[in-house]
C-alpha cells in the first residue's frame, strides 16, 4: 500500500537577523485568496508547523505584467500588520532568488503601510545584503523610560510606529526584559517600542529591544532606524555616514540621509523551500 | 539577472503529541555521511534554521534491501541520542508516507537503543495513529521529589531511561518548573525525569514532565510509559487496558501488556517537505 500523503501547498522559510518568516508564493491570489489566521497559526506553530514570527504572503498586484509585488504581512496570531523592515528584505530575497526581478535595481513593493523602495544588494547567502527605504523619521523630543527602580531619558523617535530610545551604560542595565519598560502614557497611549543603547565605536552602537506586544525580540528593523536617528541627535554625529547597529539576532547598516530619509541595509536569507499540507 | 538560490538537499519536519523534528532522508548514507553536530544545531536553530527539537537522519541498514531502517537520532545541540519515543512515530509515519514500507504490519526499526517494534496503524493526517514497542519496564520501588517547599512520594520507573513518577492533587501544584526537582541523588546519579500525575478517569491520566536537560517539555514517550506503568502500580489497576495518558502537546495510550511489554500508540504527522542549504 503507497500511502503518501498529498504535496499540498508551496512555502519558503527565511530570515533576516533572526527574525524569521514563511513565505507563502500566491501571485495571483488563487493558493490562499483571504489568507485564513487559523492557517497563519498552524503555519507559525514553531513545534506543530513550521515556526515563524510571521507569514509573508507574495502576491502580484492585479493589472500589473511586471515587477509589482504586494507583501501580505501577518503576524504569528493571525493578525494583519502594516509593514516589517526584516520581513521585506526577506520578501525581496525570495523575488530575486526566483528570477521574479532582478537584483541591483531599486524595486518598489507594496505593502499595507504604502509603497516601499528595496535593493537587493548581493545575491543568495547568509549574508547577503538588501537594502530597504524606510522613509523619513519623526524626532519628538525627550521622554523616560523606567525598568525596575531605574529610570532613564530617552529619545521619542516616530518611524510610522512610535519608539524610545534610552542610551545606557552597559545592556544589561535593562534586566531581564520579561515585562514592558514603564512610559509616558500621555507621550505613548498605544505603547511603545523600547530600545536601550550603547556606543561601541565611532559608528558602531548596540541595542536591545523590547516591543510591544511581543516582549524582547532578537532584532527590530525600525528599532534599529529610530537607534540610528537617536544616536545621530543625541551625540550630534554626522548625516549620511553608515552606523552599524548590532542586535542580538545580527547587525544592520543605517544611513539617515541629508534628504531626510532613513536607508536600512541588512542579511536576507531563504533557508528552505517545499510543500506544506498545514 | 536569474540569481536562483541553490536547491539543497532534502529534508521533512514532523511531529509527534508536538515534539518535533527534522527528518532527512540519507538512504545509503551518500548525502550527510556522518552528520555533523553544527549542521543539526543550524536545522533545528527555529529562527535562523527549520526548527526542531532534533533531527532523525533516516538510513537504510547496509546489506538490506528490503525494509531494515536505522533511525540515527540527534538531539537538537548535536549530540547522539540512544531513542525517541515520539521521534520513532514520526520516522515510521514517513517511511510509510514515501511508499518505502506497508502500513498496518509490524516493522523493526534500528536504534542505538537496539530494534524496536512499530506498526503504522492509521493513514497519514493529524490523528494517524502509530504504535512502538517500547519494551519491559523495571518498578524500582519508591522515591521522594519536591519543588520548592514540597515533597511527594515517587515511584522510580525505569525505561532504558530514569523516571520518578508523583501523584499529585493537581497538576498546578509542580508550580512553574523552571529548575529541576529535587530527587533522590544515590537513586539517580545521572539524574532523572519527573512526571508529575492527576487521575482524570477510569483509564485517564493527566502529566506533565520535566525532562532533564530539557526542562518541562510539552511530551515525553518514555514518561507517559513510566506514568502508565506507576499508575497501574500504585491504584492497583487491570493489565493490558489501554490507558489514555494526557499531556500538554497531545495524548498518547499506553497499555502495559499480560507478556510485561509497553506498548504506547500515539499520533505522528509530517507537515511540510522540501529542500534546504542550511
Amino acid at each position: 500500500m503507497h500511502d503518501r500523503a498529498p504535496d499540498g501547498y508551496p512555502f519558503l522559510k527565511g530570515h533576516g537577523t533572526h527574525n524569521d518568516f514563511v513565505l507563502l508564493p500566491d501571485h495571483d491570489g488563487t493558493v490562499h485568496g483571504d489568507l485564513a489566521d487559523e492557517r497563519v497559526r498552524a503555519l507559525c506553530d514553531r513545534r506543530g508547523g513550521i515556526g515563524g514570527d510571521g507569514v509573508l504572503r507574495v502576491v502580484r498586484r492585479a493589472g500589473s505584467e511586471g515587477g509589482r509585488w504586494f507583501m501580505d504581512y501577518r503576524n504569528a496570531d493571525g493578525s494583519v500588520a502594516e509593514m516589517c523592515g526584516n520581513g521585506i528584505r526577506v520578501f525581496a530575497r525570495h523575488l530575486v532568488d526566483e528570477g521574479l526581478v532582478e537584483a541591483g535595481r531599486p524595486l518598489d513593493i507594496d505593502t499595507r503601510a504604502g509603497t516601499k523602495r528595496v535593493v537587493v544588494l548581493d545575491g543568495p547567502g547568509e549574508h547577503g545584503r538588501v537594502q530597504v527605504d524606510m522613509g523619513p523619521p519623526r524626532l519628538l523630543g525627550a521622554t523616560t523610560v523606567g525598568v525596575d527602580e531605574r529610570t532613564w531619558s530617552a529619545t521619542h523617535v516616530d518611524m510610522g510606529n512610535p519608539h524610545a530610545v534610552a542610551f545606557v551604560d552597559d545592556l544589561a542595565d535593562a534586566g531581564a526584559l520579561t515585562s514592558a519598560p514603564t512610559h509616558d502614557a500621555a507621550t505613548y497611549p498605544r505603547g511603545v517600542n523600547v530600545e536601550f543603547v550603547v556606543r561601541r565605536g565611532p559608528a558602531h552602537l548596540a541595542m536591545r529591544v523590547h516591543e510591544r506586544g511581543s516582549g524582547e525580540t532578537q532584532a527590530c528593523g525600525t528599532g534599529a532606524c529610530a537607534v540610528a536617528v537617536a544616536a545621530t541627535e543625541v551625540l550630534g554625529l554626522e548625516r549620511d555616514v553608515d552606523l552599524a547597529i548590532e542586535q542580538p539576532g545580527g547587525t544592520v547598516t543605517i544611513r539617515w540621509t541629508a534628504e531626510g530619509r532613513v536607508l536600512m541595509t541588512g542579511p536576507a536569507v531563504v533557508v528552505a523551500r517545499g510543500t506544506t499540507t498545514l
